[in-house]
């Protein structure tokens, strides 16, 4: 019963797999590998366009190396005031970015408006070389509150950014259950919507340590390609032993896995929230995707603790002794059905006692 | 009538004689000569306590050097929204602090209270290694509304941010129009109530280019202060011909210049708010120094702008046939008083004819 | 045949199997998990003292920001002209910290004498504020040329380093084979030596990627300490599933398999250079580790390219017609006995027809 | 008899008069007078070419802001090793650079020979990804040791430079002097001769504290300059007061003062020089301009301090009982001929009684 995160699990079987698979022989270094090569090819495919990829093994550098790519240390990020690249990175989008700046819009479930993005795009910058200028946009999809933006309103935001010469990038830790929460292709999802950078995640679906940061129309942003990778090597994130990513995303993408893989863990999320609210537990939002928050009765909450039960409070300040108290509860693709079961049982039973 | 900044106009002339004065002889350069000590021992004795003072041409170089001392690359410094190093620095302060992040606040006069200084501090670093710590503490005094900090609300404010590790810088462009209008002395306004750096700004009160860097307490600060000495190098703020600025500075502070220089400024915001309300127009706030904001209906302002008036919309971005037009005017030590007289008459008669 | 670089193979056995046992099971994120505190224990006790260990997943991220750690932005970082950090880091140490400078000495075999050192540090900083001070000293063992420093060079180097304030970055990316080849405990060639801070690679030497960064004496460095998890998580180097890093690294520790592998690794070069000078073929140096440098007759490189057998030449812009052709070879923890007899049967072949 | 730097002295008598003459009135801030525009208009009529003129007021805030805009943050800047943004900039390049690298060059007279930057250049990013590339080329005329460049000297470098895609910086601190020494007209021994960038430095030659840095071909570097304008308000050296700066610069290139002011400089060099070799004295090198490197037998040095003599030692570091020792002098636009003469009749009296 554990619900803390995606990340705190190992790796799915295939990736694993794979990664034993591609150990043996002599290879060239840095990327230079023929699995590396058919990766590009890979997402190119399935994206329905060309693309230039580059793999990372962490989705903090990932955002970061995409962001100082698109924004000008000059530059401001429109962003959601929860995002990930604002609150869970230390920073790491201003380092990589040279000192550019995050500017932060409010909206419910972490995700942006338009009209909110065109006001906040309008108060920056007009005061010329003063001020810093509009520079990205970055959205989040899943968002880190667990809601799904449809193509149309990703669309609908990259146009607001077009207008003001921003590029958008888009931070895709759970892309994989946004492309299945949603339906949509992941063209129309990216690139068809107006995204200029996506950073698939796929350490949290399944993979050890791998995410594909891909520029879409490569020959239009041929210079940011460019010097993507000399910021990637002066960052670091250039693995001598190139396979050990390629093989991971090789294996995550193979015959859907990717997708699979997300549609299990969005698949347990409703299991979840279905039994939550069959307990007469409050759950929060719409639940698109492998995000759950629910509202626990103080009793419900110590009966789940006393049982193993594993998962952060959000807010993370809350008093000791809350009650209720509020928590995040997060899917997995190797979440067990049977582990949701029990944990449904658990609150049932501690909340009937009430 | 011209009321658009107060770094519109030239030197005061003392200062202006100054410079000239100064300039004979064979000096030590890079801030080795005698007057540069002298205004450090100037600053000392007014400020009733031992000083470690660098002198540069901007206020901009000064807060964003003084924010690079005090803030690790993986702090928030917290200030208001509105603040100067927010919004009209063009992200110099990230770019000296190698990264570093804005926490923007809210609150009315652009100014800060303490329970939103501590609910952003509690919300602020508390998930460890993946947040930006808590870095600082950023004041304006006079604020950029014009709204006034007294000393005990200063101590308020220092108060919380002491607890939570965080030193105190006050961007003090207008600090001494705060000094003039609250009454109190420098001391109480600055280190006594927990200020740690003030930047001492003159160019706006008369100077033409000098501001200064005031470290308190410098025994407990010496790291800091080694390593501002360097910064400034890097930043190339540190100017050969030394003179030039400890010139300014040594004749801003003598005689009380520079409380006198406030007080005309003020006196004359006092005079030209007092004839806006007696000639029924609304002026915001309480008009503690030298900036008024009002509220100036479409005749009076286009009748104004016919005359010669010079001032600036604020906020920036209104409608080029807004009625009425929100405006700043603010005045310096070298405003007149006939000017006010005459832009107040101009009022008074488009006022009438409505 | 492959002797292009000790990072063209997978791993070692050992440590992909372990990669497979920490897969299973909930763990904390982000280097919570036990096995990455063992790490630190184990490392302990290897060194004889209390280390404080942080892993990431490149040498060159290790080196950059441990010398971030290390050297203040106004500071030189003192090392050998072909140094890792100065040939192929792309400029990550001067990213990482902030704009320092690499100040180039020479010698030979890529070892730097303590008499250079000691004129180069006399030479830096004397002018004060003007020019960047003396900030670390970081050597390589074994070094870019094949070399060893033997404890008491180490030693020596450090005393000089030390008397002038600066710290002391050890690159370990062939520590193993340094240790190995010299004899000494891993304590008598590093901090017993004066290193501050070793970068202990395990990547070149069996691992997929990882690398592990060691505080020596923690209590005196706990303000780098606490500045390098900062730090890291800023790079986008602290990963999320931090088991990966940690079984890598001890399963590498484990039993000696580190010095094993950098033994086996060694043998394999001083066979390889042995039978090179039995065919008459220029070997440079001691070839004290797993680098040889040799002075290949234009048929030789010929018949061995031929024969599929791959390395670079060094130094890397030679004609491509040149005659002789100057290489490097590499021997790895993998490296068969095998390839290197063949590789020597064909050298003798084509040398003998000529 | 001061001779330790061009800058122990204040400004010429028509430089400080425009500052006191610009004092009066309101005017832009910022940069947006005319008398700004006027600059640009004269500087570009004076180097026969549309130019783009940003005024900062150091030198090295100048020297900096053209490197970060010329060379990429994973560039490499080739210089002479004796470079003021080598020696004397405590890295400011590498911080406005975002951690760029100087890569420096022999050569006597701090002069640069175009087969060891060709060299220098083919040594350069040769690895790919893994190491810097190429950036920019920065020459110094009048160079730190006093010698000059001819205009096909410059244009030798410059050309070598272009191939290899790196523009061409030249820090003019002394450019006056070096347009008096070689006869050639401003254009010829900048753009003419390949220049991209030109820092044309005042302040050594009767400003207070002004600098321009000039952009050739605007239409070509167009994306260059917009950036410049962020970088200088990023780095704090936009000054409000902009008359400061540019009532300086106008003075100075008024009339030809700015070669009236360097001949002057060149010629107290020429005459100091010939009076120390009818004494006897070593003097080193050409002379130039308004540098002079010499030899003094101790008695001398001894004689010379006594009377109050004041210059700096070069290289700074010789003993303090150092005999003979040599010794930099430098003349300025204020040095008078009888202080000169004074001095040589010193040296030959302490001369002739050894």
């Amino acid at each position: 019963m554990h619900f803390t995160s995606d990340n705190a699990v190992g790796a799915a079987p295939e990736i694993l797999d794979a990664i034993v698979a591609a150990n043996d022989g002599s290879l060239p270094s840095y990327g230079g590998d023929a699995e590396t090569a058919a990766v590009e090819a890979e997402i190119s495919r399935l994206f329905e366009t060309e693309c230039r990829v580059f793999l990372v093994s962490t989705g903090t550098a990932a955002n970061a190396l995409a962001l100082a790519s698109l924004c000008p240390p000059w530059g401001a990020v429109f962003c959601h005031r929860h995002a990930h690249i604002e609150v869970d990175e230390c920073g790491a989008p201003e380092f990589y970015g040279g000192g550019l700046k995050l500017s932060l819009l409010d909206g419910p479930d972490a995700k942006i408006a338009p009209d909110a993005l065109r006001a906040a795009i309008s108060d920056t910058g007009a005061g010329g070389v003063h001020q810093v200028q509009p520079g990205a946009l970055s959205l989040t999809n899943v968002t880190e509150a667990g809601a799904l933006y449809r193509p149309d309103e990703v669309a609908a935001l990259a146009a607001v950014a077009r207008e003001a010469g921003c590029p958008v990038h888009l931070d895709g830790t759970r892309f994989a259950n946004a492309v299945v929460a949603s339906g949509a292709s992941p063209a129309d999802l990216s690139w068809r919507a107006g995204v200029d950078v996506l950073c698939l995640g796929a350490t949290k679906n399944g993979a050890l340590a791998a995410e594909a940061v891909i520029f879409f129309d490569p020959a239009r942003q041929a210079e940011r390609i460019a010097q993507f990778e000399f910021r990637r090597k002066r960052g670091g994130h250039l693995i001598s032993k190139g396979r050990l990513l390629s093989a991971q995303m090789a294996a995550y993408l193979k015959d859907g896995l990717w997708l699979d893989l997300a549609r299990h863990s969005n698949e347990m999320a409703a299991r979840l929230a279905e039994g939550l609210r069959g307990a007469g537990i409050e759950v929060d939002g719409p639940v698109a995707a492998n995000l759950i928050f629910a509202v626990l009765p103080r009793p419900v909450h110590d009966a789940l603790h006393a049982a193993g039960a594993r998962y952060y409070p959000e807010p993370p300040c809350q008093p000791e002794d809350a009650d209720p108290v509020r928590v995040r509860l997060v899917t997995s693709f190797s979440t067990c059905p049977r582990s949701i079961d029990r944990f449904i049982e658990i609150v049932a039973k501690a909340g009937s006692l009430r």
